[in-house]
């Protein structure tokens, strides 16, 4: 392992996802091959990792192992893997080498639950974050767009919301270069129920506050995802969950539709047999492992969460993933997304008092 | 109109959707054809509902009209409607024909959350339904399922999921005739999360109570919707939604990524006309207004909601599935589903009462 200047570590959880290292190290050897100044952490069971790595060199000659027993089963209870891994397993450990400085970021394709509550624990919030986000780079018919959380919340108040928009658009920027990305908070068509009130005070706020890394462009609903109306969509952790794997659903169960339609008759296969390079270029765009990656924020560190069933190019899409985002200096498009909005807080507050309240007070 | 002992009469918010009479005439002459039996009732601006009636004898000779000035605009809110539609609106007195027994079954395609209010106002929900629930009728891989709730309520508590899956169960055996239909929670991947209580207690309750009208199997998630994993897909109608919506934008992103791919070259052109049979089959099988209508299930009497933009042909197919319910008699089989749930409760209740306190209390 020759570290240099240009070098970013990243810290692996081996034996994270249904396969594990047979899965992992191919992953990492892609990515390496595309972005050479990769090196890897790689946590987990040596004599678990040490015989695939043997086989892909380039992966060997740019990674170290941490040796530890223990890993996080698939379907542990996030509390009972803190309670039974914390400081020891794979999971912990990886996470752990981006707090002491080691690794650039971590990948896991672990337990969501587990990895959620693992990150928390070690890496902490970020000032002023009262939960983290997960967000998931949604493929539109535009491009690309954001949306969190998916999954790390279940419901979520005015603050959580606000700052669910603040960390996404500075993914945004980060991610896709755009200086103001456009924001849109999810809703339901029917502005009038209880329970909605969260969604609605958040979007005053977003309007009024007026923060420049974000455009607020009002109320989206779940079919405006996929055109790519806005760049992101902010939402709490079930329906965004649910929307992220109905979407799926649909785009598989489309899929299937579009194959058994083509197998109809031989006039069909025909004009399927030659229409070929057309599929195959559906099939790239549609392929759940050319986009693979959810990414925790609001955290003192970033954590890049892998399909649990991805293969070793999905396993790269996720490292090539945390790399543009360490690359595109994320954490501080984040932090400076975060000052902004503190300051502008701060300054409404003080706008508000009366000088001597604010004396009173201080 | 001449109405005989098979006749079943719909009654017809003539003003609701996006075109209104233009689309609702042609889409009621279409239903007639294909079910002679159905009279209507059309309630609306007689002035704007006459001359397009005139165009459709086969509607004109079942029709007769309930004039009404008022109409409830597609953006009004819940409230307003009712403050200004009450007793007055075309919506209004179309449900209201079903509570006089005038018509069998309510169709509009207005503004979603007013016609919810007025119909919770009107027919008042089922004794012991606290919540109304709106049904889809969601295409999937084997066939149909029935999604609920996807709109009417934002949160829910145990007993409204347990109820949606009643009603839904219901709805699965008169649409689909099975007999114990399978009925899923919609949940997200991580259990262990703050919010999911009722959820989970729903589930408990499903699973222990033994309703002799539906197999209840467990949580289910975003994509085992569209793989038709279960009949019934009980969830609160934010995600329900907020599913349906993104499922319908992603079919539509797919179908766009396929016209693409299938233009990108001179070959491909040419498959795809070759293959022209298979892809007309695949946009039948897609087409939004082969299956329209959200059922609204928890009241006296059943009232079934278009899609708002729904052309002649989505209006046909919400007539018909309104059709369908009664002469299937869906209301029959929601009162046999509730009755049992009911006594199974009160058997319970009993069972854990000792006989004097039972006295005492009585």
């Amino acid at each position: 392992m020759t570290p240099n200047a240009n070098t970013l570590t990243v810290s692996v959880d081996a034996m994270g996802g249904d396969i594990g290292p047979a899965a992992i190290v191919p992953g990492l050897d892609i990515s390496r091959q595309r972005h050479p100044e990769l090196a890897y952490i790689l946590v987990g069971d040596e004599a678990a990792i040490t015989p695939v790595l043997k086989a892909h060199p380039r992966v060997e000659e740019a990674a170290r192992i941490i040796h530890t027993d223990v890993s996080v089963a698939m379907d542990a209870k996030p509390s009972q893997a803190l309670r039974q891994g914390r400081r020891t397993s794979s999971m912990w450990k990886a996470i752990e080498a981006v707090k002491t400085g080691d690794a650039g970021i971590c990948v896991s394709a672990g337990n969501t639950g587990a990895l959620m509550a693992m990150s928390k624990f070690c890496l902490k919030t970020l000032l002023g974050v009262d939960r983290p986000g997960i967000a998931a780079i949604w493929p539109t018919t535009r491009g690309e767009s954001i949306v969190l959380d998916v999954g790390a919340t279940v419901g979520a108040d005015t603050q959580m919301l606000i700052d669910f928009a603040l960390l996404g658009s500075a993914m945004a920027r980060t991610l896709f270069g755009i200086e103001r990305p456009t924001v849109g908070l999810l809703n339901v068509g029917v502005e009038e129920v209880k329970g909605l009130e969260p969604i609605r005070e958040a979007g005053q706020h977003l309007r009024e506050a007026g923060y420049d890394g974000l455009d607020y462009v009002g109320f989206v609903e779940g079919n405006d995802i996929g055109s790519g109306r806005v760049d992101v969509v902010v939402t709490e952790g079930f329906s965004g969950n649910i929307a992220l794997k109905t979407a799926e659903g649909t785009a598989r169960q489309v899929g299937g539709y579009l194959r058994d339609a083509m197998r109809a008759s031989l006039q069909t296969k025909l004009g399927a047999l030659l229409a070929k390079p057309g599929f195959d270029a559906l099939r790239r765009k549609m392929d759940p492992s050319r986009v693979n990656g959810g990414v925790f924020l609001g955290l003192n560190g970033t954590v890049v969460k892998s399909h649990g069933g991805a293969d070793a190019l999905g396993i790269a899409a996720a490292v090539d993933l945390a790399r543009l985002m360490v690359h595109n200096r994320l954490s501080e498009a984040i932090a400076d997304q975060l000052r902004q909005a503190h300051q502008l807080s701060d300054d409404g507050a003080s706008a508000e008092q009366p000088a001597a309240t604010q004396a009173a007070s201080s």
